[in-house]
């Protein structure tokens, strides 16, 4: 039986170009992790289930993707056709694929724990996987380069998280606006409204707000059993959302002078802002939700100010992120950089530099078994002294070898034939201007690196 | 509920030790398939489950992590109690993870046949995931590197390909030898011994003769249906390896004088030899099989001369690889490095470079908000002279602060206080020595340039 050559939707191929673009990024995302001195740990794509589960909310815990169990995965197992869905994952599957790199980061500290010297600074870049409806800018398989500091509760990282996001994205010549809240503020308006136990419901709603007008994220809420006055004091909230920062500050103060929670949070937001020596391009943002349920303090979001794709960044604080794992008080906070989405906003504002299409400048033609051993030997010699070269595989006719020079941008041939064989020289020859020049054995070598310095 | 925080047996997380050595091995590799001019793709972990199923032998499709279709993947599925998990597997699982880089890269091939120049020298370094019973080297989940020429049925490349290997065993001073037989040969003495129909059997039984006696081995095939004759036939073969080269080649030409097949893989092994110039460490193996059932010509395998822990690369021809998508006579050769065995061999010989164990040389202590920010202002100056540095988070006792540059190996400790701030310097402390120094703020930035330049 054939089978259809396909990708799964929302994955994808790289090809050497593409993957030469991508580490451009990621070198300069790496060079500032560590130049703000967090260190490098991998964790595995595979975690047991319940390391994930329960942790990114019931929507979260949907898009896990979930390995079945090796083996007879139905031993011991009783099953009839009333067998719920749910009810059978938990027995056929104890194993899943990585969603986030800061689950696996609480799993690392809880697990090492006594032999970690905290503060923990920890980088990671590796892979994640969504079952979500891929479209442009969410991909099912995506690179995540994030940055976290574990075990400190000091502003002072924050304020750090939002210099490096700036000095990245400054490096990647990317016009950005960070928007920063916090969600002490939401849990302050929540309470302020009257609604303290619908948290995560507002939340949601907000998080809407920059997609929808408030009239249609109203009928939500009122869906949601949020009473009439508590949507009409939100609007009031809300409307106040394009005065400048201090007007922001002083009103919610305001708001908050009986809700310590909410206080907390914009003395926080100040204290951020104030030590902020010369960055500009961040916005306090009410609006700013944040989907996933761990955060407790600071949330933070990336977007690119000329294209409109979704954020390229996002992160905040999280106060209880490792009690899953039995280990309390570990006070973390991180940003993530969404590497494919600022992959796309690079293509779009062409701000890659240029990226060679070929691997290297040599190709020796291929004149059949009497040649061979000599290509192979200069072939060699050009690789010992670090020159990139291939030989043409097959003894085809000169046209076709030709040609996959020129298809594959190949600047240089080189070709030992009867004569260079009787002449003890090698003819290099430009594809680009047809010049060519028979060189002494001798002298192959210096020519060669003199060609290369000259062809970068 | 409190989770247990641990991995999955044969995964693991990787510090930022153990990376920089991965990281050493694996720059090696690269840096040697670009010599000889292979081009990076890279694919995603997940691909449809029949593109990798029945590529692996039974047993490789037993061992392929399969992930369960998203939402209610029991919807319109009938089940009762007899139902039988072979066959429900088909139904409720779609994709699986990534096995090996041959098959995804004859799904890229197939599906990019009209874009790609062949024939195609690409290489791939990503991981694999085998449901394997995990052991000493070998993991769940492990990195490939791979390097495969792909439309071209040329003996130069088997050459190149085992000039490769040694030039990276070479540049990672591992010693090795590299095995090499052919799939015709062994098909050759099938043929031989009258047994032309179990060549299956034959390979799985040879490919443990490295391990078991010719004793053991001939009574498993003796269970398989080998007749008696055969296997006497068969010793007689398995009895000539210890001889030369020479003498094994003029050996099987006699036995293969009617056998087409095996002549040809004597005549191919024959032809590679002659034109390993200078190349020792290879051995012609008749014992060598290879498990994966898609090899057709040249097999190859790499084992360390020093340490036993099996193979730590291996590769060969294949001819029919894209037939499966529907694209014919399209010949490849390739060879994989087992990155994982080759870190544990290099870890057991001590062949890795020194490696830093501190990311940063410079630690700014914390004397509370007064102070932070000309803390805040001088770190930034560092990092933007490219120097990385990182500055305690807590305004904590004086002596956990230097506990923890301790811990961390910090050399230098850099402060600002109540008389600094005054003075308009800063002091900078050698934490080796306790020798410290105050500094002028105007030669802050040359002075830790120095300390840098002589603390690498």
């Amino acid at each position: 039986m054939i089978i259809k050559p396909k990708l799964i939707k929302g994955t994808r191929d790289f090809n050497s170009i593409e993957i030469k673009k991508r580490e451009y990024i990621i070198n300069i995302i790496r060079s500032n992790f560590e130049l703000y001195s967090f260190e490098q740990i991998n964790t595995p794509a595979i975690e047991n289930l319940s390391t994930l589960s329960e942790s990114y909310g019931e929507e979260g815990d949907r898009l896990i993707f979930k390995i079945i169990n090796s083996g007879d995965y139905l031993k011991n197992i009783s099953i009839d056709n009333k067998t719920n869905y749910k009810n059978l994952l938990s027995k056929i599957s104890k194993k899943a694929l990585r969603y986030d790199l800061t689950i696996p980061l609480a799993r690392y500290v809880a697990m090492n724990q006594n032999n970690i010297v905290f503060p923990l600074k920890r980088f990671q870049i590796q892979n994640v996987w969504r079952a979500d409806r891929p479209q442009k800018g969410r991909f099912t398989e995506f690179l995540q380069c994030d940055a976290d500091i574990i075990g400190s509760k000091s502003l002072l990282l924050e304020i750090e998280l939002i210099q490096l996001y700036t000095s990245v994205f400054k490096n990647l010549n990317l016009p950005i606006t960070i928007k920063l809240n916090n969600r002490k503020i939401l849990l302050g308006i929540c309470e302020h409204v009257g609604e303290s136990d619908k948290f995560n419901d507002l939340t949601i709603a907000i998080d809407k707000l920059d997609r929808y007008s408030f009239e249609k994220v109203q009928d939500e809420l009122f869906n949601k059993g949020f009473s009439k006055l508590s949507i009409i004091k939100l609007k009031r909230l809300f409307d106040f959302r394009e005065s400048s920062f201090q007007d922001k500050i002083l009103f919610f103060k305001n708001i908050f002078s009986n809700i310590n929670v909410g206080m907390e949070g914009i003395n926080e937001v100040e204290y951020i802002f104030s030590n902020l020596n010369g960055i500009k391009n961040i916005d306090f943002d009410i609006k700013l939700a944040r989907g996933l349920s761990y955060y407790t303090g600071t949330i933070l979001e990336v977007v690119c100010n000329n294209v409109n794709i979704g954020s390229i960044g996002g992160g905040g604080r999280y106060d209880n992120l490792t009690e899953k794992f039995g280990l309390k008080n570990i006070s973390g906070v991180g940003i993530s950089f969404g590497l494919d989405r600022i992959y796309l906003v690079m293509e779009e504002l062409n701000l890659f530099p240029k990226i060679l299409t070929h691997s290297s400048n040599f190709l020796f033609l291929n004149f059949g078994d009497n040649f061979l051993n000599e290509s192979l030997k200069y072939a060699s010699i050009l690789r010992e002294n670090n020159i990139s070269c291939e030989i043409f595989p097959d003894n085809i006719k000169l046209s076709k070898q030709l040609s996959f020079a020129n298809k594959k941008n190949i600047p240089f041939i080189i070709f030992i034939g009867d004569n260079e064989l009787k002449n003890n020289d090698i003819v290099i020859k430009d594809m680009r201007n047809g010049n060519q020049q028979n060189v002494n054995k001798n002298k192959f070598l210096s020519t060669i690196i003199e060609i290369n310095k000259n062809n970068g």
